[in-house]
């Protein structure tokens, strides 16, 4: 048994009062467990919601914070092979802390030529992105996605698994400055939220209307873009940064007959078979390696700081990432 | 050319001011098309929503009303069998008058032991509750469905097509003394709407969750109907009573799974397959024959009478007949 330093809350809350530095006992990995020294983790909104105490499931408390992270497997327990040790790893939840065990089933490897820091954003968002480009909607070449929250890490995933993919993004966002970023990454169209969208997208689109909206907003941002949908098209909620609900003109279900689903990534890995999982990393890390996905970091604290971290993060404006270790 | 008389509007508006008895035109029939002389139609929701200007599509003015309707074939143009001649037969569309040709494959034909004033109702409700109900979910014996607007046309017939298919409901109404009403068709649950009723319908399901929810009235009783649902269900929307838009607690879609939808008959029936079509047909006289979807009449009118039948049927209490011809 080790004691080592971890984020806890034991309550929820504001996340900047309630997730503090703690030193924790960690017991030796258990059968088919390795251990893992933690190198790098970002603040996601998703780690906001959970202090919060706003997330799809309620974890029993104290609990370590931290939806995804990268580090390096120090030890293995029992039936798990000594080559894992060495390995760079993604971990799922608990991730603020300096070392920990988690089942070697539930960690994925991180392929050479990808470092740590770069590794650590690749467990939650783009494997998002993925999955909602995938798995609502069959489009074709040259196909158009809409998407609001287009600046936020999973939208900007969005925007370059789609462009590798050869479909088109539309991008609605709340700051013109965020157009020429985008374009950076591939976007094919940006347009900035509010009631003169729609006619500004339908200028840009033509007669073209997208199969799939993307919905990280909620509100009156999630009803303008199922607006700008082509009938019988997908509207999917992954978040919901507004906080509030989604409003749907009964029309748009009678008659256009859109349809509106929800995705969340913790239920999808849940369900999908490890081959499936296994292919959908083996492109976001083939992606990765050729530049994508990189954070748009917009500071760095050690964990000792990580009030401040999620305080930062809270305010928005780029990635918060959390140096756990080296 | 015969002179005939027939309901119109010119525009749209009130119902029962925009809908007026005329003397029109009727040329003999076209090839492939069959004269009908009608005898029943129902005066539909969809009736006063089309009067009023709030139909899913604009059609040019003047028109006929009526969605539906019951009459004889009295002629025929070329190419169709001289066999259609005597019997009697559903319309879709401009049914609100004496006389008038539909396209021969755009009629279905009433089967022997169903009389004109029992069909008239059977083309649009019955139909739709057969879709809502197999359409949208996989529905194993013995399993839940949810609806509200229980004691509408459609939530009887849905009642009644789920007994025989031994599919259990809950039935969400507005008035408690509807209860007696519903459980002589066969629900086997009743609950009033309103804050209470999610506590009284956990009761009654005990652990079990609907796997499909079926709305037609929007705003907030869809929202405590979805709240009802097993992860992953699905609410269809067929109806806006409340002309209420959908709220949608973010929550629904991202962490319970809940897929909405929409129906409108009209597009579904442009899609299926002749046989299909038929295949539903052929159930639905089936169940009339053995006694279900029987108008709850209120009260029946001639066609003269349009306008009182329209402002009754506005007044909700029942199903409102035109009488068309003998």
């Amino acid at each position: 048994m080790a004691t080592i330093k971890a984020v806890r809350y034991h309550r929820t809350g504001d996340p900047s009062q309630v997730a503090h530095l703690e030193k924790v006992a960690v017991d030796e990995p258990r059968p088919g467990e390795v251990r893992v020294r933690m190198l790098w983790a970002p603040v996601n909104p998703a780690d906001l919601n959970m202090l919060e105490g706003k997330y799809g499931e309620a974890r029993p408390l104290p609990d370590v914070p931290g939806n995804e992270g990268c580090g390096r497997v120090v030890s293995v327990g029992e039936g798990v092979d000594a080559s894992w040790i060495g390995r760079l790893v993604l971990v799922d939840r608990m991730a603020w802390r300096e070392e920990g065990n988690w089942a070697a089933r539930d960690v994925v490897a991180v392929p050479s030529g990808i470092d740590a820091r770069q590794a650590c954003v690749l467990r939650v968002n783009p494997p998002t992105a993925w999955c909602l480009l995938h798995l609502f909607a069959d489009l074709k070449p040259g196909g158009w996605i809409a998407q609001n929250a287009a600046t936020s890490a999973v939208g900007r995933a969005v925007i370059e698994i789609a462009g590798a993919k050869g479909w088109k993004t539309l991008n609605i966002v709340r700051r013109p400055e965020a157009a020429a970023e985008l374009g950076k990454l591939g976007a094919d169209a940006v347009v900035v939220d509010g009631p003169e969208m729609a006619d500004e997208a339908s200028a840009i689109l033509g007669g073209t209307k997208p199969q799939l909206g993307l919905n990280a907003v909620g509100g009156a941002s999630a009803t303008r873009l199922a607006g700008l949908l082509a009938d019988g098209a997908t509207l999917v909620t992954y978040g919901a940064m507004s906080k509030e609900a989604l409003k749907i003109p009964n029309g748009f279900l009678i008659f256009s007959d859109l349809h509106f689903r929800g995705f969340w990534l913790t239920r999808w890995l849940r369900g999908a078979s490890e081959e499936t999982k296994g292919a959908v990393f083996a492109e976001i890390f083939r992606l990765a390696a050729s530049g994508c996905f990189a954070p748009r970091v917009a500071r760095e604290f050690s964990i000792a700081e990580v009030s401040q971290a999620v305080a930062q993060a809270a305010g928005g404006g780029g990635k918060v990432l959390l140096h756990l270790g080296d």
